[in-house]
């Protein structure tokens, strides 16, 4: 399939340490696959600078897109902006528009706007600031890497706010089939099906429902003809066996 | 810090549609954090076999130990075990002692082994068996790399086997604090502390609850003396803000 293709990185020490489930990951594979957009990989790595650059610059050579989650706070843990910076060979700095962006809200607010919160304002020369609707500190777009926030509410509204700039693909579409047979029963047809099917995914997943096996058969693809095609086979092939 | 490390490979084309939520890592990452050993880097791949042994050989060099999930069931796109002795260079074939598994599970529950099901005896030269108490087709673990099912409940029945045979470190503690302010009021003080306090790593994530914004504040480390010095300067901090 020629779909756009993306990547993930989410970035911080607690979904390593189990402190936090990472929510974002799911949100924004379903997120692609609704834009027709095929998630190819994602990473999880620490808040650590070497790790991140390493990883961005594996990430953005290999996918058209790359979304990154965390690490765009105040506090001296929060390193992503200045890790893409030297990922891409760029400088960084307080920009001014972003730092007219972090004046609004806080004059708003009547918080201050310290040291710590202008690291906010810290975006490498050439990105793009992604609109934060929730709390103003800005994500950025630098080449094809988005660099969002990792707090679900505000990475949501970031992602809402990209995912119209890019261009998608077919839609990618999914059907699917629970037979209540194990995995094993229907391998070998399945295959025999696959094979026949190369322009398609074939994907069985076990359940247990109430105490009974069965498998989901997931039929993935882009033209819907194939895999109305691929349906009628399906069914047959559960019929049959 | 000397604690041991370890990698994740997720492995399959439903985490990355987003038609599953991956729950292996966050009980990975939980599990691993009780028993001393940091998990450090975690990666999602689709079913295929060129970006499974990709994964297995960057993260078998960085960590002491890799757990993967998923890709051993019966069917064509369960490829992993066959990736990971492309991995290691080394032969694959049913095997007797997983054969005999199989068969023995076969006949108590009345179905047929098949030829489908009988690629799960495949297991690569030097590996180890993991038990599977639950649908009996076993894991593996070969030098470093533990090759478990991506069925949650199985998944954690096979670790729970694994991780008892595994050199664990210091007990990684975390203490939590939580302030009534927003991150950018305590960041200038809490890398203060964070600088006089390099053993340990701080983290500062913050939350909003029943409309109300503030901070938790996490400290981690090993040493419980250093760990309750840090908590009182951090309680002091909190108060003087």
């Amino acid at each position: 399939m020629t779909n756009p293709t993306a990547a993930m990185l989410v970035i911080g020490d607690e979904i390593l340490s189990g402190r936090t489930r990472d929510a974002n990951m799911h949100h924004l594979a379903n997120e692609l696959t609704g834009r027709g957009i095929r998630l190819i990989e994602a990473r999880v790595v620490s808040d650590d600078h070497d790790a991140i650059v390493a990883a961005v610059n594996a990430l953005r050579g290999r996918a058209d897109h790359v979304f990154t989650s965390g690490g765009i706070g105040p506090t001296h843990d929060d390193i992503t902006a200045d890790a893409i910076a030297a990922a891409f060979g760029v400088p960084i700095g307080v920009r001014d528009d972003a730092h007219e962006v972090l004046k609004a809200h806080y004059q708003r607010t009547g918080l201050e706007l310290n040291a710590a919160r202008l690291r906010m304002a810290r975006i490498p020369e050439g990105a793009t600031l992604i609109d934060n609707p929730i709390s103003a500190a800005p994500g950025f777009s630098l080449g094809n890497v988005h660099v969002m926030a990792g707090v679900p509410a505000i990475f949501q509204a970031m992602l809402a706010g990209v995912l119209p700039t890019l261009t998608g693909g077919d839609p990618l579409l999914s059907q699917m089939l629970d037979v209540d047979r194990g995995e094993g029963e229907i391998a070998a047809p399945l295959a025999a099906l696959a094979a026949r099917f190369p322009d398609l995914d074939f994907g069985s997943y076990p359940y247990q429902r109430n105490g009974a096996y069965g498998t989901q058969l997931v039929v993935r693809g882009t033209d819907a003809g194939r895999m109305d095609a691929a349906l009628v086979e399906l069914a047959k092939l559960v019929r049959a066996e």
